[in-house]
């Protein structure tokens, strides 16, 4: 089996591969929506996208192309920490205080706002459009007083050396990747212990002349007692005021009370996105 | 009065400072961020940025620096018709079907898409930080084959010659700015006519161990009959899964069921902020 990613190689969606699917041969894609088209083309078996962080919330694109072009089961979610690092070249290991320029990506670089304040005031940053491609460009030049952000990952395939661990604000900042794959759950044989926690997530479109519409929808989950963890408005793409909406909900699809309030949601004349029921699992701090 | 807004000049954040006050001088700021503390501040007593576009979504960054950093009251909302138009420079007029590069704003390149595909394919394709930008480069550089996509401002500004008008591919796209300012509005004088659309912005914070909990906000809202035309969920910062809610209330706060209504979600333990209540305004195609 193949494993189609948002690469390159050293990315966050990497390091999640790499530890779901150690055995596999992972297939690194430049967008979301390439790694959507290879599950559905057959090119790869498995693909792995983002889909939610902590700090700066949905991944709208991913949301959007299993709505609006390509849906793609879910089969599980993964939940990685988020943990940045600050590496140099190991010819500048002993020097690199005095690190005349920093580059990561926009959102790392964001990440360790705090870090940079204290330690690097005034140095340059440079916004780039990976952590791996900032790693690979100080791989790429062992000359240059230059230093990146980015994960453990990064630093081990670039050779480069880790100088100041752990340089995030928020501990507690986490992204959910999703598995995309047409096969069974059991046949991914995901290397990971799951947690206890099952969701299945729908997308769901109101007519749009309902008053309150979104209302009755929630009703049906809540006179169950069934807890939605997530509800996220989308835009149809019609026009302004036109949505979707995306709902996670924290139980099986399999419990007879979900699978009747999403058939009652149907029969109201709601449209029923459907795309999976699944494990949650956690990769452990690296 | 000065008025902040989200430059370079000719940015669509421009185009709508300019329809709604066109009598005062308008102040480019190059972050949404600095628009809002510059109200906060007093450097200008007006700022305009954008809240949400018809295709893409809303604009976090906006909701949430509102949110967790500066509430700035909302005092009018202005809805603006994105219109992308191809224009080269003048010495180019006559040979732009034969363009080698095209330069724009990510969002411009794909919001023609169409176009593009139709007519410039095989043609280089360059992403820069705002159309504007990319119409700037075009008039700096006029013995380059090349055209930018930006808005008929920009192409004033700039002194370029549009060769092809409205090559977006929906011609519903249209973006929601907002008037941030401490003063009333009847004193903003907006140069526009009202439409008859009143809305209401809050932001809601549900107790995070309270299942159910947006339901029962919906609740206080449907039971009343009060239409909810937007619900957004953006991240608390506190944790994956912690949200808080932006809800655009198709209503006065001055009626006598909204105010109840966010009384009584307050009195059930939810934080409300409330960000205003204002007219809507729409810039006439131009």
């Amino acid at each position: 089996m193949k494993v189609g990613y948002l690469g390159p190689r050293g990315t966050f969606t990497d390091l999640a591969v790499r530890s779901a699917f150690p055995d596999l041969e992972g297939i690194a894609y430049t967008t979301i929506p390439e790694c959507i088209e290879a599950v559905k083309k057959e090119e790869v078996e498995i693909a792995v996208v983002p889909f939610e962080n902590a700090l700066e919330g949905s991944v709208n694109l991913t949301i959007d192309y299993l709505f609006h072009e390509e849906t793609v089961p879910i089969k599980a979610e993964l939940i990685v920490p988020i943990q940045q690092h600050l590496m140099v070249h190991p010819s500048q290991q002993k020097n690199w205080r005095e690190v005349e320029k920093i580059l990561s990506h926009p959102q790392a670089i964001a990440q360790s706002h705090k870090f940079l304040y204290h330690h690097f005031r005034g140095v340059t940053i440079e916004q780039m459009t990976s952590t791996a491609a900032a790693a690979k460009y100080i791989s790429e030049h062992p000359e240059l007083k230059m230093a990146a952000i980015a994960n453990k990952i990064a630093a081990e395939k670039y050779k480069l050396t880790i100088v100041k661990e752990n340089i995030h604000d928020y501990a507690f900042n986490h992204t959910r990747f999703i598995v995309l794959s047409r096969h069974n759950e059991e046949n991914l044989s995901i290397q990971l212990k799951s947690t206890s926690v099952v969701k299945t997530t729908i997308m769901v479109t109101i007519p749009t002349d309902r008053a309150g519409g979104l209302h009755q929808v929630l009703s049906a989950f809540a006179w169950r007692q069934i807890n939605l963890s997530k509800i996220e408005s989308r835009p149809l793409k019609t026009g302004l005021g036109n949505y979707f909406f995306m709902i996670d909900i924290n139980q099986s699809f399999d419990d007879i009370l979900v699978k009747n309030a999403i058939e009652e949601i149907e029969a109201l004349e709601c449209t029923v996105k459907y795309l999976g029921s699944y494990q949650t699992y956690k990769v452990e701090e690296i």
